[in-house]
C-alpha cells in the first residue's frame, strides 16, 4: 500500500460509510488501520501485468477506480528517464483499456501533477486550470501524456474519467526520497545526535504544499462531483520556499542547524515558483483544504520520530 | 523499408554526394534503387528490442539519426489505442535513450505530426509552430509525448535533437491506409472495370498535403541547418478538402464516379481544418516544397495504375 491510498482507507474509514474496496498493490503489506465499515480486499498484482489486471478487473467490476500506482518522483524520472516515462504511462493505460475493453459504467479518477504546468510564466500565478502545460521533467511529461489520453478515453470513446492536477504532497508516512520528508527525517536524526548537518538542493524553489489528508477529501468529492472529462487542480492555494518550510520544521523540532548544499540533489532544470489556485474545485465541488501547513510539519515530525525511535 | 525512408533514400542519391548508411527495419525487403553514392547496409531490428538497438548503435555511432518509425495510422490509433500509444513512445524512447547512455555526438531528428496541433481555433489558420497542441486521437497524443520527450532530452540533457512536425505525406509508394492512396486505388480499381463506387470517409475536412519528396528534402536540410531543440512544421501552407483532391484525381485519371460515405470510416473526433505555416523552415533554412499537388496526384495515380497491372 502506498503513501495516499493508505490515507484515502483511513479518510473512507472516518467518514462511517459502507465500503467495499478492492486494492492492488506489487508489495500489499500489513494494512494498518481498523476498517469496520470498509470491507477490503487487497490483491497482489503489478499493473504491467495488462492480462491479470483485465481478469480483477472483470471478477470485480468496480464502480469506481482511483488511480495512485505512479513513479511519482521526479528526481527518479531524471536518473532513470525512459524508465520512469514508460512505467507511468503504461500502468495508466492497462487500467483505461481493461475498463474499456470490458465496458462496464465504472468513474475512473486520473491523477496528475501540477508538474505538468512547469515553469510558468509570472502571470499565471496562481496556477488555474486554463495555464498552459510547460513540462521540464520526464515525469512530468508522463502526467501530461496521461492526462491527454484520459481526454482521448473520455472525449474519444466515452468514458466516464475525472482528471486532477495535485500539487505536492506532504504528510506523515511519505517516503524521504520526497523532500519534505527527507528535511523531517534528517531534522529529527540531527536531534537524536545522529548526523549535523542538513544535506538539501535547491531551497529558493516555491511549491504549493497540501496535506495528504486533504489530497484523499479532494479526491473522494472529485469520484462524487467531478465533471467528466474536467480537469482540477489540488492544491494549498499557497507557496512557501523550501527554505520557509525548513526553517518553520526547526522551529516545530526546536533544532536550529545549518545545510549544505548538495549539487547531486539539483536537477538538471526545476520550477521556480509553483502555486495553484484551488478555485474550481472548492466552487464546483464544495472541497476546501483544513490542515495548516504547520500542523502538516508538525505530524511529519512527530512521524519520524516515533519511527525513528 | 518504409515510405518516407525509400524516398529518402532516392533524394541523397539524388544528391550526388556519398553518405554511409544504416537503415533499421522489421521488413528489410528489397531495396529498389540503385544508390552509387551510398554505401548501405540494412540491417533487420525491431526498435521495440532495446539490448539490440543499443548494441547497433554502439557499433555505428552515426553521426544523424533519423527516427522514421512509427505506427502512423490515426485510424489504427483508434482501433487499438494503447498499442499505437505504446509502440510509437517506446521505439522513440528506445532511440534516444540508447543515444544518450553511449555519449557519442549525434544529431537526432525526432518527426512529430500536424495531429499534434489537432482541432484548431480558426484564428490560428495557418498554423505556425506557436499555436497550442489539443490533439484529438491517440496517435496525436504520442506524438505530443514524443515531442515533449525530444524538449526533455535536448534542454535537460544537453541533447542535440531537431523536431518536425510533418503535414499530411502523399506521393507514389504509400501504403493505401491512408487516405489519398486509397482514393487513387480505388480510382484505378474502377477505371480497370474492378468496383464502381468510392468508399470514402468524412470528404469535408480539410488538409495540407505535402509530397513525400518535399518531406524528405525538408528532413534532409534539417539535419543540416536546423537548430537543437527547435520545432519545424514541414508542409505546402496550402490546404484542399478531401473532395477537391477526390475531384482533382478524377479528372486527372479521366473518371468520374459517385461515392459512399461508410460510417466504419467516420472517425470519433476529427480536425475539420489542418493548414499550416512553412515561414520558419523557409526563413531560417531556406526550404520550399517544389511539387504541386496535380503533379503528386498523378504519380500517385500513375503508381497504382503500374501496381495494378
Amino acid at each position: 500500500m502506498g503513501f495516499v491510498s493508505r490515507h484515502l482507507l483511513d479518510h473512507l474509514s472516518a467518514s462511517g460509510e459502507c465500503y467495499e474496496i478492492t486494492g492492488l498493490s506489487r508489495n500489499p503489506g500489513q494494512l494498518a488501520g481498523d476498517y469496520k465499515n470498509i470491507k477490503i480486499n487487497i490483491v497482489s498484482a503489478d499493473l504491467n501485468d495488462r492480462e491479470k489486471l483485465l481478469a480483477i478487473l472483470d471478477k470485480v467490476r468496480p464502480q469506481q477506480v482511483i488511480h495512485l500506482a505512479s513513479d511519482s518522483s521526479v528526481a527518479h524520472s531524471w536518473q532513470a528517464p525512459a524508465e520512469s516515462f514508460q512505467n507511468n504511462t503504461n500502468i495508466f493505460l492497462n487500467v483505461v483499456e481493461s475498463v474499456r475493453k470490458l465496458a462496464f459504467p465504472c468513474r475512473i479518477l486520473s491523477i496528475g501533477s501540477s508538474e505538468e504546468y512547469g515553469v510558468v510564466d509570472a502571470k499565471h500565478i496562481p496556477i488555474s486550470e486554463e495555464a498552459p502545460f510547460n513540462p521540464v521533467s520526464p515525469y512530468a511529461v508522463a502526467r501530461v501524456s496521461q492526462e491527454l489520453l484520459s481526454k482521448i478515453y473520455a472525449d474519444g470513446y466515452g468514458m466516464d474519467i475525472v482528471i486532477t492536477r495535485s500539487f505536492n504532497h506532504i504528510g506523515p508516512g511519505q517516503k524521504d526520497n520526497f523532500v519534505i520528508s527527507s528535511f523531517a527525517r534528517q531534522i529529527v536524526e540531527i536531534k537524536k545526535g545522529s548526523g549535523s548537518i542538513l544535506q538539501v538542493g535547491n531551497i529558493d524553489v516555491i511549491r504549493d504544499f497540501l496535506d495528504v489528508r486533504d489530497v484523499v477529501k479532494a479526491y473522494s468529492i472529485l469520484l462524487e462531483k467531478g465533471e467528466k472529462g474536467e480537469v482540477y487542480n489540488i492544491c494549498s492555494g499557497k507557496g512557501y520556499s523550501l527554505k520557509e518550510v525548513l526553517d518553520k520544521m526547526m522551529v516545530i523540532a526546536g533544532v536550529d542547524v545549518g545545510y549544505h548544499v548538495n549539487p547531486q540533489l539539483i536537477r538538471p532544470a526545476d520550477n521556480p515558483v509553483i502555486i495553484g489556485s484551488n478555485e474550481k474545485i472548492r466552487v464546483e465541488c464544495g472541497w476546501q483544504p483544513g490542515i495548516s501547513i504547520e500542523q502538516s510539519l508538525k505530524d511529519i515530525i512527530d512521524y519520524w520520530s516515533n519511527e525513528l525511535k
